[in-house]
């Protein structure tokens, strides 16, 4: 990490307040709506469940204005995006910003179309607390880099903070990259989660289902870079954890939930 | 289980009625035809799959009226409902209706909406064998209840036996409630299926996944209420197993999956 | 294999012209865009990360014409295809017809229904690199069987090899028939891809990831005989591995994925 990121704060595993808010969000199980695509749907689910929160993927242009009232939390993950879940992702984006139900937006290959970018802009406009994507993506969105490898990051991480902090500073939401550092920021503070295992790129959807856990720790923490940082780190956490348990992809995807479900119980 | 719900059965493992079904499963591999949610689109074909069913996820309006006919048992499941999949489920459930293909009905999170409780009721209309749910559901169904946090139970599965028997005496069907112990009852007798573990309610889609399984189990019992406890007691087995042989969420579904595919096989 | 069947070439393994290709995949990461069905789309992903390609699922009318021409490789799978699928695997096989980009047509259960049969004959017409599909849809798209027992096989894959022959030579597309033996054809050479485990047939949807893994091969062999076989390959001897170190179907997934991610790098 160059000093030159001007890193406010670096996460050192076991950090006591983000088990707190961990021990926290299992008893409070929060109600977290997401509207997420085909690949992370079932993984997205798994990841709330093991942390102990209630997953709820209600998707219907005829619902989600209401749900997203009911819920405490909502992600809204483009990645599989089609015109009709444009509709209902703009419907519950504007009554999560009238309700004031805060929530997280994963702009997954966001400037791979004009199409994308379009949406991704319209959903930004309804003030997500957290706007979260690998290195690629968050450069795409501040302009500086077009350019996306289908949903991989081309970029790293470090190249990516600047541009995090930019948009930090222009939407008010927080910003978190995903690498092998992950950064969050609220365009002052930067704060680094190293950690993790590089095996997390190789199984699909597991950032997708950050974004939702980070929607999780919203109503938890009260607090959007809490929230992405507590996420994150317990993601490192859990991910280094798991690959220990594990021979490949398939054995790391289950021991990465079971790491999950124990974290922070023994 | 308190002596005033009047349950006339009680399952105990292993049932050697129930093995013999579990048997014949495997050597006729029905057809079981589901049309069910994003999140369980995988889990629920890997269920049957399992067992040794033959599962067929066939959703579209052009097709699944005919198809119904062909299949030897089908579940609708309305999870992720969107309009277009409304319009597929009424087209198969009136096509099973009139042909005689017996269906299970799994009414998700009835209750957190208008749109959702009208869909269910214009389902229930063409008589499904089974109506599956948490006892929320079961209680939002009859009326007595109006409030399902998410897609979880907030209310015990004991709570809903009165709403249960109601259901089953009104509208034919077998209803079953999932929980703790499971019952089943076709409006007269109540057969109460226990076992299981608590983890099964932290892995995501595994009660939608038993819907289909109850589907599957129709044509080879030829009866809604065996059908029903079938499904739930082989469940209830490999759910025990299952948790024996799994650290935390993650091995566990995968330690499900195994000991339904092992079951009665020894 | 009965001599009848004219076989050119039956893959030993190892076979170092595969594991070459399989080395090459992984340096190349090759960008593979699938549009498959909702019960493959997380398996499909994790399947082309484990050996090492770039997974994109992208659904969308208003984008799949242009990513089709960023991607290196195409699955279309019509696995559950509904009415809006089917505009946007017309348009994306359109596109990559034009564009040249190389694809492979999964037609599954082609044959159950007019509609689906329609719809798999119009994507043929775009040309695949490959057509891959079990013995019923390749008898069935060949005219000499109408009936498909769901989406699983009622016919062995020898059957079907003499159909493969006459679609291979009618449609100038490579045709892969999986079973037992899976048996490979551009219309004159047949090649034999014996290994796998049966237990492959009961975990859902590894079927329709081998499907992209053709696809993902295209741009590394530049050959369609050459992707079909070297996928086949691949799959068979991770099933075999895989089948060693699992229980069942749930562990045999998980270590499915992790023998991919290992095969060829020890």
């Amino acid at each position: 990490m160059p000093s030159a990121m001007n890193i406010t704060r670096t996460i050192q595993w076991p950090d006591e307040e983000i088990l707190a808010f961990l021990r926290e969000l299992r008893e409070r199980t929060p109600l977290t709506h997401y509207i997420s695509n085909q690949v992370a749907a079932n993984i997205t689910a798994n990841v709330l469940l093991a942390v102990g929160a209630s997953p709820a993927m209600v998707i219907s242009s005829n619902e989600v204005e209401g749900f997203v009232k009911m819920a405490q939390g909502l992600l809204i993950n483009i990645g599989t995006i089609t015109s009709r879940d444009e509709r209902a992702m703009l419907k519950a984006a504007a009554s999560a910003h009238e309700a004031g139900t805060p929530w997280v937006l994963d702009p997954v290959a966001v400037g791979i179309s004009e199409y994308r970018t379009r949406v991704s802009n319209d959903l930004i406009a309804f003030n997500p607390s957290i706007i979260r994507g690998n290195a690629s993506e968050i450069l795409s969105i501040s302009g500086a880099f077009g350019g996306s490898k289908g949903t991989d990051s081309t970029a790293s991480s470090t190249d990516a903070v600047d541009a995090a902090r930019y948009i930090a500073a222009k939407t008010k939401s927080v910003v978190a990259v995903s690498g092998e550092v992950d950064y969050i920021t609220d365009g002052e503070s930067v704060v680094a989660v190293p950690g993790g295992n590089v095996i997390m790129t190789r199984v699909t959807a597991i950032g997708c289902a950050l974004g939702a856990l980070m929607a999780a720790f919203l109503p938890v923490t009260g607090d959007a870079l809490k929230s992405a940082v507590a996420a994150s780190a317990v993601y490192a956490a859990a991910g280094e954890r798991a690959f220990k348990n594990s021979k490949g992809t398939g054995s790391f995807a289950a021991a990465f939930l079971d790491a999950l479900y124990l974290l922070g119980t023994e």
